[in-house]
Protein backbone atom coordinates (compact mmCIF):
# COMPACT_ATOMS: atom_id res chain seq x y z
CA UNK A 1 0.00 0.00 0.00
CA UNK A 2 1.78 3.12 -1.01
CA UNK A 3 2.01 5.91 1.93
CA UNK A 4 -1.09 8.34 2.27
CA UNK A 5 -1.22 11.37 1.01
CA UNK A 6 -0.21 13.76 3.62
CA UNK A 7 2.85 11.16 4.56
CA UNK A 8 4.45 11.31 0.84
CA UNK A 9 5.99 14.77 1.23
CA UNK A 10 8.37 14.31 4.38
CA UNK A 11 9.65 10.91 3.12
CA UNK A 12 13.06 11.86 2.21
CA UNK A 13 13.66 13.05 5.28
CA UNK A 14 13.50 9.73 7.06
CA UNK A 15 15.26 8.29 4.47
CA UNK A 16 18.70 6.43 5.22
CA UNK A 17 19.85 5.71 1.57
CA UNK A 18 19.98 6.26 -2.22
CA UNK A 19 20.45 3.17 -4.34
CA UNK A 20 21.27 4.61 -7.89
CA UNK A 21 21.26 2.47 -10.97
CA UNK A 22 23.96 2.96 -13.56
CA UNK A 23 23.34 2.73 -17.35
CA UNK A 24 19.77 1.85 -17.70
CA UNK A 25 19.42 3.65 -20.82
CA UNK A 26 20.84 1.49 -23.20
CA UNK A 27 21.88 4.53 -25.51
CA UNK A 28 23.23 6.64 -22.33
CA UNK A 29 25.35 3.09 -21.88
CA UNK A 30 26.46 3.23 -25.19
CA UNK A 31 27.50 7.04 -25.24
CA UNK A 32 29.70 6.36 -22.37
CA UNK A 33 31.34 3.37 -24.41
CA UNK A 34 29.88 1.30 -22.12
CA UNK A 35 28.07 -2.67 -22.51
CA UNK A 36 24.47 -2.89 -22.27
CA UNK A 37 24.55 -4.54 -18.77
CA UNK A 38 22.60 -7.80 -18.31
CA UNK A 39 22.15 -6.73 -14.60
CA UNK A 40 21.64 -3.45 -12.98
CA UNK A 41 24.79 -1.96 -12.31
CA UNK A 42 24.08 -0.37 -8.51
CA UNK A 43 25.51 2.21 -6.53
CA UNK A 44 24.98 3.76 -3.47
CA UNK A 45 24.67 7.69 -2.82
CA UNK A 46 24.62 9.12 0.50
CA UNK A 47 21.09 11.54 1.60
CA UNK A 48 23.53 13.86 2.45
CA UNK A 49 23.95 14.62 -0.89
CA UNK A 50 20.54 15.76 -1.09
CA UNK A 51 19.84 19.37 -2.52
CA UNK A 52 16.45 20.89 -2.69
CA UNK A 53 15.37 22.67 -5.31
CA UNK A 54 16.35 26.47 -6.05
CA UNK A 55 19.45 25.13 -4.29
CA UNK A 56 23.03 25.64 -5.49
CA UNK A 57 24.97 22.69 -7.27
CA UNK A 58 28.63 23.10 -5.94
CA UNK A 59 31.59 21.88 -7.86
CA UNK A 60 34.32 21.40 -6.16
CA UNK A 61 38.29 22.08 -6.81
CA UNK A 62 39.57 21.62 -8.62
CA UNK A 63 36.88 20.71 -11.12
CA UNK A 64 35.11 23.52 -13.26
CA UNK A 65 32.51 21.09 -14.68
CA UNK A 66 30.16 18.35 -13.27
CA UNK A 67 28.07 16.23 -15.67
CA UNK A 68 24.17 16.42 -15.20
CA UNK A 69 22.05 13.07 -15.53
CA UNK A 70 18.14 13.72 -14.94
CA UNK A 71 16.47 11.00 -13.64
CA UNK A 72 13.24 9.19 -12.32
CA UNK A 73 13.61 9.31 -8.56
CA UNK A 74 11.27 6.37 -7.21
CA UNK A 75 10.83 7.05 -2.98
CA UNK A 76 10.33 3.95 -0.88
CA UNK A 77 6.93 4.31 1.03
CA UNK A 78 7.63 1.11 3.22
CA UNK A 79 10.24 -1.30 4.20
CA UNK A 80 10.60 -4.22 1.84
CA UNK A 81 13.31 -7.17 1.94
CA UNK A 82 12.84 -10.28 -1.28
CA UNK A 83 9.43 -7.83 -2.61
CA UNK A 84 8.42 -10.32 -5.91
CA UNK A 85 7.75 -8.18 -8.88
CA UNK A 86 4.31 -8.23 -9.02
CA UNK A 87 3.47 -6.62 -5.58
CA UNK A 88 6.70 -4.02 -6.33
CA UNK A 89 4.33 -1.35 -6.90
CA UNK A 90 3.23 -1.35 -3.44
CA UNK A 91 6.15 -0.36 -2.03
CA UNK A 92 6.58 3.05 -4.24
CA UNK A 93 5.56 6.05 -1.54
CA UNK A 94 5.73 8.36 -4.74
CA UNK A 95 7.90 9.99 -7.28
CA UNK A 96 10.31 12.73 -7.66
CA UNK A 97 12.88 14.22 -10.45
CA UNK A 98 16.24 14.29 -8.91
CA UNK A 99 19.83 15.41 -10.95
CA UNK A 100 22.64 12.57 -10.63
CA UNK A 101 25.43 14.99 -10.63
CA UNK A 102 29.00 12.87 -11.88
CA UNK A 103 32.35 14.49 -11.00
CA UNK A 104 33.52 12.34 -14.55
CA UNK A 105 36.62 14.07 -14.40
CA UNK A 106 37.02 11.80 -10.78
CA UNK A 107 35.36 9.04 -11.77
CA UNK A 108 37.27 9.12 -15.17
CA UNK A 109 40.94 9.31 -12.96
CA UNK A 110 39.50 6.15 -11.12
CA UNK A 111 38.59 4.74 -14.09
CA UNK A 112 42.42 5.50 -15.72
CA UNK A 113 44.31 4.68 -12.56
CA UNK A 114 42.23 1.57 -12.30
CA UNK A 115 43.11 1.24 -16.27
CA UNK A 116 46.80 1.46 -15.05
CA UNK A 117 46.53 -0.83 -12.15
CA UNK A 118 44.31 -3.07 -13.31
CA UNK A 119 46.32 -4.14 -15.98
CA UNK A 120 48.74 -5.44 -13.40
CA UNK A 121 45.86 -7.46 -11.46
CA UNK A 122 44.34 -5.05 -8.38
CA UNK A 123 41.27 -3.62 -7.94
CA UNK A 124 38.36 -0.89 -9.15
CA UNK A 125 37.66 2.21 -7.46
CA UNK A 126 34.42 2.83 -6.22
CA UNK A 127 32.19 5.49 -7.36
CA UNK A 128 31.38 7.16 -4.18
CA UNK A 129 33.43 10.55 -4.47
CA UNK A 130 32.77 10.90 -7.94
CA UNK A 131 28.83 10.88 -7.07
CA UNK A 132 28.13 11.17 -3.77
CA UNK A 133 29.47 14.49 -2.17
CA UNK A 134 27.11 17.25 -0.82
CA UNK A 135 24.54 18.65 -3.15
CA UNK A 136 25.11 15.84 -5.93
CA UNK A 137 21.83 14.77 -5.42
CA UNK A 138 18.90 17.72 -6.23
CA UNK A 139 15.97 16.81 -5.82
CA UNK A 140 12.42 18.20 -6.47
CA UNK A 141 9.32 17.39 -4.11
CA UNK A 142 7.57 14.12 -4.17
CA UNK A 143 4.60 13.80 -6.29
CA UNK A 144 1.93 11.08 -4.94
CA UNK A 145 1.50 7.94 -7.07
CA UNK A 146 -1.36 9.28 -8.83
CA UNK A 147 0.17 11.54 -10.45
CA UNK A 148 2.19 9.20 -12.61
CA UNK A 149 -0.19 6.16 -13.49
CA UNK A 150 2.43 4.78 -15.80
CA UNK A 151 5.75 5.83 -14.41
CA UNK A 152 7.30 3.93 -16.99
CA UNK A 153 5.88 6.91 -19.65
CA UNK A 154 6.71 9.66 -19.05
CA UNK A 155 9.32 12.11 -20.10
CA UNK A 156 12.29 13.82 -18.41
CA UNK A 157 14.20 16.92 -19.77
CA UNK A 158 17.33 18.94 -19.02
CA UNK A 159 18.11 22.29 -19.77
CA UNK A 160 21.69 24.10 -19.43
CA UNK A 161 21.20 27.90 -19.72
CA UNK A 162 17.88 27.24 -21.64
CA UNK A 163 19.06 25.16 -24.36
CA UNK A 164 17.59 21.13 -24.29
CA UNK A 165 20.20 18.63 -23.32
CA UNK A 166 18.55 15.61 -22.33
CA UNK A 167 15.36 14.58 -23.21
CA UNK A 168 13.91 10.96 -23.10
CA UNK A 169 11.45 8.62 -22.11
CA UNK A 170 11.03 5.77 -19.25
CA UNK A 171 9.53 3.80 -21.40
CA UNK A 172 13.26 3.42 -22.80
CA UNK A 173 14.01 1.78 -18.75
CA UNK A 174 16.26 -1.50 -19.57
CA UNK A 175 14.80 -2.29 -16.12
CA UNK A 176 11.07 -1.80 -15.18
CA UNK A 177 10.45 -0.31 -11.80
CA UNK A 178 8.94 -3.34 -10.38
CA UNK A 179 12.06 -5.56 -11.41
CA UNK A 180 14.00 -3.03 -9.84
CA UNK A 181 12.48 -2.82 -6.50
CA UNK A 182 12.79 -6.69 -6.32
CA UNK A 183 16.09 -7.16 -7.32
CA UNK A 184 17.63 -3.82 -5.13
CA UNK A 185 15.67 -5.86 -1.98
CA UNK A 186 17.05 -8.76 -2.49
CA UNK A 187 20.68 -6.94 -1.87
CA UNK A 188 19.68 -4.38 0.68
CA UNK A 189 16.26 -4.20 2.82
CA UNK A 190 14.61 -1.26 1.37
CA UNK A 191 13.46 1.15 4.19
CA UNK A 192 10.92 3.80 4.59
CA UNK A 193 11.58 7.10 2.61
CA UNK A 194 14.89 5.46 0.24
CA UNK A 195 15.50 6.76 -3.03
CA UNK A 196 16.13 4.09 -6.21
CA UNK A 197 17.42 6.58 -9.05
CA UNK A 198 16.56 4.48 -12.12
CA UNK A 199 19.22 6.21 -14.66
CA UNK A 200 19.11 8.41 -17.02
CA UNK A 201 18.29 8.68 -20.89
CA UNK A 202 21.38 9.65 -23.46
CA UNK A 203 22.55 13.64 -23.46
CA UNK A 204 24.18 13.63 -20.57
CA UNK A 205 27.01 16.19 -20.62
CA UNK A 206 28.77 18.65 -18.06
CA UNK A 207 27.65 21.56 -16.69
CA UNK A 208 30.21 24.53 -15.73
CA UNK A 209 30.58 26.74 -13.17
CA UNK A 210 28.23 29.90 -13.82
CA UNK A 211 25.46 27.73 -15.62
CA UNK A 212 22.18 27.43 -14.76
CA UNK A 213 20.14 24.09 -14.88
CA UNK A 214 16.18 23.90 -15.30
CA UNK A 215 14.80 20.12 -15.11
CA UNK A 216 11.29 18.58 -15.39
CA UNK A 217 9.04 15.88 -16.02
CA UNK A 218 7.06 17.43 -18.87
CA UNK A 219 3.43 18.61 -17.54
CA UNK A 220 3.75 17.25 -14.18
CA UNK A 221 6.64 19.71 -12.61
CA UNK A 222 9.75 21.16 -12.93
CA UNK A 223 12.95 22.08 -11.18
CA UNK A 224 16.00 25.13 -11.10
CA UNK A 225 19.55 24.92 -10.12
CA UNK A 226 22.59 27.32 -10.03
CA UNK A 227 26.40 25.80 -10.55
CA UNK A 228 28.49 27.29 -8.57
CA UNK A 229 32.19 27.03 -7.07
CA UNK A 230 32.09 25.10 -3.90
CA UNK A 231 33.61 27.17 -0.98
CA UNK A 232 35.42 25.33 1.77
CA UNK A 233 33.71 26.13 5.35
CA UNK A 234 36.13 27.97 7.49
CA UNK A 235 36.31 27.17 11.57
CA UNK B 1 32.13 18.25 22.12
CA UNK B 2 31.44 14.36 22.39
CA UNK B 3 28.20 13.17 22.96
CA UNK B 4 26.76 12.51 26.29
CA UNK B 5 27.54 9.67 28.36
CA UNK B 6 23.64 8.97 28.22
CA UNK B 7 23.38 9.65 24.23
CA UNK B 8 26.03 7.35 22.61
CA UNK B 9 24.53 4.79 22.65
CA UNK B 10 21.38 5.21 20.17
CA UNK B 11 23.73 7.03 17.78
CA UNK B 12 23.57 3.72 15.49
CA UNK B 13 19.82 3.97 15.12
CA UNK B 14 20.02 7.64 13.88
CA UNK B 15 22.81 7.61 11.33
CA UNK B 16 22.68 7.60 7.77
CA UNK B 17 25.61 6.42 6.31
CA UNK B 18 28.42 4.00 6.78
CA UNK B 19 31.80 5.27 5.07
CA UNK B 20 34.49 2.77 4.96
CA UNK B 21 38.50 2.95 4.26
CA UNK B 22 39.83 0.43 2.00
CA UNK B 23 43.21 -0.42 2.60
CA UNK B 24 44.28 1.28 5.44
CA UNK B 25 47.01 -0.80 7.11
CA UNK B 26 50.06 -1.31 4.58
CA UNK B 27 50.08 -5.20 5.73
CA UNK B 28 46.70 -5.30 4.18
CA UNK B 29 46.67 -3.92 1.07
CA UNK B 30 50.33 -5.83 0.22
CA UNK B 31 48.18 -9.62 0.77
CA UNK B 32 45.41 -8.41 -1.58
CA UNK B 33 48.01 -7.57 -4.44
CA UNK B 34 47.45 -3.34 -4.03
CA UNK B 35 49.31 -0.54 -3.90
CA UNK B 36 49.57 1.22 -0.68
CA UNK B 37 47.11 4.63 -1.60
CA UNK B 38 48.63 7.75 -1.17
CA UNK B 39 44.47 8.92 -0.72
CA UNK B 40 41.80 6.74 1.47
CA UNK B 41 40.27 4.39 -0.77
CA UNK B 42 36.29 5.60 0.40
CA UNK B 43 32.79 3.29 0.12
CA UNK B 44 29.81 3.82 1.36
CA UNK B 45 27.81 0.98 3.09
CA UNK B 46 24.30 1.16 3.65
CA UNK B 47 22.92 1.55 7.48
CA UNK B 48 20.81 -1.23 6.49
CA UNK B 49 23.53 -3.65 6.41
CA UNK B 50 23.72 -3.37 10.35
CA UNK B 51 23.68 -6.62 12.37
CA UNK B 52 23.70 -6.75 16.41
CA UNK B 53 26.46 -8.63 18.80
CA UNK B 54 25.00 -12.84 18.91
CA UNK B 55 23.25 -12.21 15.14
CA UNK B 56 23.72 -14.67 12.06
CA UNK B 57 26.05 -13.20 9.31
CA UNK B 58 24.09 -14.25 6.08
CA UNK B 59 25.43 -16.03 2.73
CA UNK B 60 23.58 -15.18 -0.11
CA UNK B 61 23.74 -18.11 -2.94
CA UNK B 62 25.67 -19.17 -4.54
CA UNK B 63 28.13 -17.93 -2.16
CA UNK B 64 29.35 -20.40 0.02
CA UNK B 65 32.01 -18.26 2.05
CA UNK B 66 32.27 -14.68 2.88
CA UNK B 67 35.68 -12.73 3.78
CA UNK B 68 36.30 -11.29 7.08
CA UNK B 69 37.88 -7.72 7.92
CA UNK B 70 37.73 -6.89 11.71
CA UNK B 71 37.70 -2.68 11.87
CA UNK B 72 37.94 -0.27 14.39
CA UNK B 73 34.24 1.63 14.20
CA UNK B 74 34.80 5.73 14.65
CA UNK B 75 30.91 6.95 15.69
CA UNK B 76 30.03 10.42 14.62
CA UNK B 77 28.51 12.90 17.38
CA UNK B 78 27.90 15.73 15.78
CA UNK B 79 27.15 17.21 12.26
CA UNK B 80 30.53 18.27 10.36
CA UNK B 81 31.72 19.75 7.38
CA UNK B 82 35.66 20.28 6.48
CA UNK B 83 36.41 19.54 9.63
CA UNK B 84 39.94 20.35 10.43
CA UNK B 85 42.16 17.78 11.77
CA UNK B 86 43.36 19.87 14.81
CA UNK B 87 39.35 19.54 16.52
CA UNK B 88 38.24 16.88 15.07
CA UNK B 89 38.63 14.54 17.73
CA UNK B 90 35.47 16.30 19.21
CA UNK B 91 33.47 14.79 16.33
CA UNK B 92 33.98 11.43 17.82
CA UNK B 93 30.89 10.28 19.72
CA UNK B 94 32.07 6.71 20.39
CA UNK B 95 33.98 3.71 19.33
CA UNK B 96 32.59 0.65 18.46
CA UNK B 97 34.40 -2.50 16.91
CA UNK B 98 33.08 -3.67 13.86
CA UNK B 99 33.35 -6.44 10.77
CA UNK B 100 33.34 -5.40 7.31
CA UNK B 101 31.87 -8.51 5.16
CA UNK B 102 32.81 -8.77 1.61
CA UNK B 103 31.70 -11.00 -0.98
CA UNK B 104 35.18 -11.15 -2.19
CA UNK B 105 33.65 -13.55 -4.86
CA UNK B 106 31.69 -10.74 -6.07
CA UNK B 107 34.31 -8.36 -5.62
CA UNK B 108 37.03 -10.68 -7.82
CA UNK B 109 33.96 -11.21 -10.31
CA UNK B 110 33.79 -6.98 -10.90
CA UNK B 111 37.37 -6.97 -10.98
CA UNK B 112 37.22 -9.72 -13.49
CA UNK B 113 34.86 -7.97 -15.09
CA UNK B 114 36.42 -5.04 -15.29
CA UNK B 115 39.61 -6.12 -16.27
CA UNK B 116 38.19 -7.95 -19.27
CA UNK B 117 35.99 -4.42 -20.02
CA UNK B 118 38.81 -1.79 -19.15
CA UNK B 119 41.45 -2.93 -20.93
CA UNK B 120 38.86 -2.24 -24.00
CA UNK B 121 37.98 1.02 -22.25
CA UNK B 122 35.06 1.04 -19.94
CA UNK B 123 34.40 1.77 -16.37
CA UNK B 124 35.02 0.21 -13.05
CA UNK B 125 32.11 -1.53 -11.46
CA UNK B 126 31.16 -0.72 -8.21
CA UNK B 127 31.69 -2.14 -4.54
CA UNK B 128 27.94 -1.80 -3.13
CA UNK B 129 26.63 -5.39 -4.15
CA UNK B 130 30.00 -7.11 -2.40
CA UNK B 131 29.98 -5.42 0.89
CA UNK B 132 26.53 -3.72 1.60
CA UNK B 133 23.69 -6.44 1.70
CA UNK B 134 22.08 -6.83 5.05
CA UNK B 135 24.22 -8.24 7.86
CA UNK B 136 27.59 -7.22 6.28
CA UNK B 137 28.06 -4.72 9.01
CA UNK B 138 28.34 -6.70 12.06
CA UNK B 139 29.01 -3.97 14.81
CA UNK B 140 29.56 -4.11 18.75
CA UNK B 141 27.65 -1.74 20.99
CA UNK B 142 29.53 1.40 21.66
CA UNK B 143 32.30 2.57 23.83
CA UNK B 144 32.14 6.26 24.82
CA UNK B 145 35.48 8.19 24.03
CA UNK B 146 36.61 7.64 27.78
CA UNK B 147 37.48 3.96 27.26
CA UNK B 148 40.08 4.71 24.33
CA UNK B 149 41.74 7.56 25.50
CA UNK B 150 43.86 6.49 22.39
CA UNK B 151 42.23 4.65 19.63
CA UNK B 152 45.26 4.46 17.53
CA UNK B 153 47.21 2.12 20.01
CA UNK B 154 44.64 -0.77 20.83
CA UNK B 155 44.57 -4.12 19.53
CA UNK B 156 42.02 -5.81 17.25
CA UNK B 157 41.81 -9.24 16.89
CA UNK B 158 39.12 -11.77 14.94
CA UNK B 159 39.01 -16.00 15.76
CA UNK B 160 37.14 -18.58 13.30
CA UNK B 161 36.14 -21.49 15.21
CA UNK B 162 38.07 -20.30 17.75
CA UNK B 163 41.61 -19.86 15.49
CA UNK B 164 43.16 -16.63 15.48
CA UNK B 165 43.02 -15.27 11.91
CA UNK B 166 43.26 -11.35 12.48
CA UNK B 167 45.57 -9.45 14.96
CA UNK B 168 46.59 -6.10 14.58
CA UNK B 169 47.24 -3.00 16.27
CA UNK B 170 45.30 0.57 15.35
CA UNK B 171 48.95 1.94 15.48
CA UNK B 172 49.49 0.67 12.05
CA UNK B 173 46.87 2.73 10.68
CA UNK B 174 48.13 4.72 7.45
CA UNK B 175 45.74 7.27 7.29
CA UNK B 176 45.02 7.91 11.23
CA UNK B 177 41.57 9.30 12.59
CA UNK B 178 42.25 13.44 12.60
CA UNK B 179 42.63 12.93 8.67
CA UNK B 180 40.28 10.68 7.97
CA UNK B 181 37.49 12.89 10.00
CA UNK B 182 38.63 15.63 8.29
CA UNK B 183 39.12 14.19 4.41
CA UNK B 184 36.13 12.46 4.29
CA UNK B 185 33.90 15.49 5.87
CA UNK B 186 35.45 17.97 3.06
CA UNK B 187 33.70 15.48 0.48
CA UNK B 188 30.21 14.47 2.90
CA UNK B 189 28.92 16.11 5.81
CA UNK B 190 29.51 13.77 8.31
CA UNK B 191 26.20 13.41 10.48
CA UNK B 192 25.29 12.34 13.58
CA UNK B 193 25.47 8.60 14.10
CA UNK B 194 27.29 8.51 10.70
CA UNK B 195 30.05 5.33 11.14
CA UNK B 196 33.65 5.64 9.45
CA UNK B 197 35.35 1.77 9.09
CA UNK B 198 38.74 2.48 9.80
CA UNK B 199 40.14 -0.43 7.60
CA UNK B 200 41.51 -4.04 8.26
CA UNK B 201 45.02 -5.23 9.58
CA UNK B 202 46.05 -8.21 7.84
CA UNK B 203 44.90 -11.81 7.61
CA UNK B 204 41.81 -11.41 5.92
CA UNK B 205 40.24 -14.63 4.57
CA UNK B 206 36.79 -16.72 3.81
CA UNK B 207 34.64 -17.74 6.99
CA UNK B 208 32.29 -20.40 5.67
CA UNK B 209 29.01 -21.43 6.20
CA UNK B 210 28.41 -23.10 9.76
CA UNK B 211 31.47 -21.39 11.25
CA UNK B 212 31.53 -19.03 14.44
CA UNK B 213 33.40 -15.28 14.15
CA UNK B 214 35.08 -14.08 17.98
CA UNK B 215 36.06 -10.81 17.91
CA UNK B 216 37.31 -7.82 19.94
CA UNK B 217 39.07 -5.28 20.81
CA UNK B 218 41.40 -6.72 23.51
CA UNK B 219 40.72 -5.58 27.36
CA UNK B 220 37.75 -3.75 25.83
CA UNK B 221 34.83 -6.04 24.47
CA UNK B 222 34.11 -8.97 22.56
CA UNK B 223 31.60 -9.88 20.18
CA UNK B 224 30.34 -13.47 18.52
CA UNK B 225 28.43 -14.32 15.65
CA UNK B 226 27.41 -17.47 13.33
CA UNK B 227 27.66 -17.70 9.65
CA UNK B 228 24.80 -18.72 7.96
CA UNK B 229 23.03 -19.69 4.90
CA UNK B 230 20.56 -16.38 3.75
CA UNK B 231 17.45 -18.12 2.94
CA UNK B 232 14.86 -15.68 1.07
CA UNK B 233 11.85 -14.20 2.80
CA UNK B 234 8.75 -15.80 1.42
CA UNK B 235 5.80 -13.69 0.35
MG1 LIG C 1 22.98 8.19 -12.92
MG1 LIG D 1 23.31 5.74 3.43
MG1 LIG E 1 37.18 -3.09 5.06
Amino acid sequence: MAASATAYQKLLSVGTKIIAVGRNYAAHAKELGNAVPKEPVLFLKPTSSYLENGGKIEVPEPLEALDHEVELAVVIGRRGRDVPEATAMDYVGGYALALDMTAREIQSTAKFLTYLILCQKSAGLPWSVAKGQDTFTPISSILPTSMLPDPHNVELWLKVDGEIRQKGSTSDMIFKIPFLISHISSIFTLLEGDVILTGTPQGVGPVKIGQKIDAGITGLLDVHFDVERRHRVRH
